[in-house]
């Protein structure tokens, strides 16, 4: 295992302290390990929160601040955080105007997330949530009752935050939330495994020649095992099923994300966004905004997530909108 | 070779158009492919262009925009770009203000941009130009007499391009380049080769429980190749020789940017940041503004870089300035 760390025990408390030290001006952390928007909370703004395990930075530590996350919670690494973590963040960061959880499909994050719901609820908190469950590539997984919750989150978390920084009340952030889900797909493909640290080896063993077309953030089995094949034919396999499942349509404007699972260099992720931006032309649908770098990572695995997002002039008007945060960064 | 490419010789060309394809809003691409801000030039003020081998993406494309680069030219993967491509890219920007030549110093990229500098004043252009030099891990290398040009780059683009943002005439950013310079030192280490798509196979060989220290951002040889150590280990290999170069000093401020090179994920960025922040607390310099993540690499090598620029009120003000390129966004 060629990593940078020194102890897998103590990967999650050294980076959690090293963003600290890197982002003093954006965020607190707090036991038991929350990450916290560092002027939380706001008084009269909605809180949103997210979490899940670790591993897939800068997701969501990363996306913790002004326009996007209130708090985050991390757990061990491809381990679900605990319901502590999320009653402390729900607690942490409402104002009175309540919290909104924004849950990835995983059966771990939904029951943890769902029992803090009902504790924060208990002591007096207004909570709402929302699953994201974008992944287009399998139906069910190891992890996973329906499809898998992705690449979507990232945009989920952005433009859900950028309407409570607006002063959006809590239903309407909840709306919006489930709009988000209802107009993202996504998909995967890993070139390599990912070597969890507490393991010490790949995750799963994958040939030189080889590939897996619709893999999942965790490394979990795609769709199929396959020889590995050119860019262009690698996007295509990504992008036809994400198109078709909406499905996107001629006429329709799109925010197109491109992202690398943490060892593949941006190069790369380029020239998988020319090919893309050339299917999508050819039917017809219009990339209007974009995002392309590693945001939800699989620890060092090599390889690539499609993410498109239909938009309208509200989602579009809330990408746009300023936000100020380690990992992502505009207007302000 | 794994990689999401198609052809290896079409590599530099679809991912320029890939860039060209998500941040149409930024940047133009010309022949004899060059990157150009797309409002270039601006009236009055004065061009800032760097360029080098493609595969350390997004330095240098990726930094064109507002605030930062006019244009960057982009060689071949790990090859230096032709004078044809910073005579057209000086000629692009250039207001009749002049144009600063940004340089790492590898003996190519110099061979180059002087001649590029001579043909551009025989037609009228007033150039100048600062090599960056800042790499402390070897006296001179394979491709450089002298310190190799690293990660102080990514931050002389940004100051400079700030500076002349705000309307400083040739001189004074030219002389605010080598003060950058002459305030910056770099150190890397390599866990595993980077392959060159061309060549299809690792440049260097390197044992499952071996490191490179003071690896070039080519897989040029470094200080030493030893067996892999800790995070905290690597961190204070890099730090020391950094620290002691200067040397930087108690009271010092400091920014500190720790650098991915291709393959390694941010949660490992993090973990040496936590170490690097614990090294120059000790020694009584403050680390007053931070970068994060990966910026200067080299194609899919995992590995990191640390950089340390002594700031004063000045660079951290134009630090600080608003930039809105694809790599790097903040203030607008």
């Amino acid at each position: 295992m060629k990593k940078l760390i020194n102890a897998p025990e103590n990967v999650v408390d050294e980076a959690l302290a090293g963003m600290l030290a890197a982002h003093p001006g954006y965020i607190r952390v707090e036991e038991p390990n929350i990450v916290v928007r560092k002027d939380a909370p706001k008084a009269g703004k909605v809180g949103i929160i997210s979490g899940g395990g670790s591993g897939h930075e800068p997701m969501h530590g990363g996306f913790v601040g002004m326009g996007m996350l209130d708090a985050a919670c991390p757990g061990a690494v491809f381990t679900s955080p605990v319901p502590d973590q999320m009653l402390a963040a729900t607690k942490a960061v409402d104002s009175g105007a309540g919290v909104l959880h924004i849950v990835k499909n995983y059966t771990g994050d939904i029951m943890n997330f769902e029992l803090a719901a009902e504790l924060a609820r208990a002591e007096g908190h207004e909570v709402s949530a929302v699953v994201i469950a974008d992944d287009v590539a399998v139906k069910d997984s190891l992890y996973t009752a329906g499809r898998r919750g992705v690449g979507g989150t990232v945009l989920a978390e952005k433009i859900v935050g950028a309407a409570a920084e607006a002063g959006a009340d809590l239903a309407t952030v909840t709306a919006l939330c489930q709009k988000v889900q209802d107009n993202v797909r996504s998909m995967g493909m890993a070139l390599t495994s990912c070597t969890v640290p507490s393991a010490g080896k790949p995750t799963f063993e994958i040939a030189d020649d080889e590939m897996e077309i619709g893999v999942g953030i965790h490394g979990e089995p795609g769709r199929s095992r396959m020889k590995l094949a050119t860019a262009d034919e690698i996007t295509e396999m990504l992008a036809t099923p994400i198109l078709d499942d909406l499905p996107f349509e001629r006429g329709d404007n799109v925010l197109a994300f491109v992202n690398g699972l943490g060892g593949t260099p941006l190069i790369e992720l380029y020239i998988v966004f020319n090919k893309l931006q050339q299917l999508c032309a050819a039917r017809g649908v219009t990339i209007t905004r974009s995002l392309v770098g590693s945001y939800i990572t699989s620890l060092d695995m090599a390889g690539c997530s499609i993410t498109l997002l239909k938009l309208d002039d509200e989602l579009t008007g809330y990408w746009d909108a300023p936000v100020n945060t380690p990992g992502l960064r505009w207007g302000v």
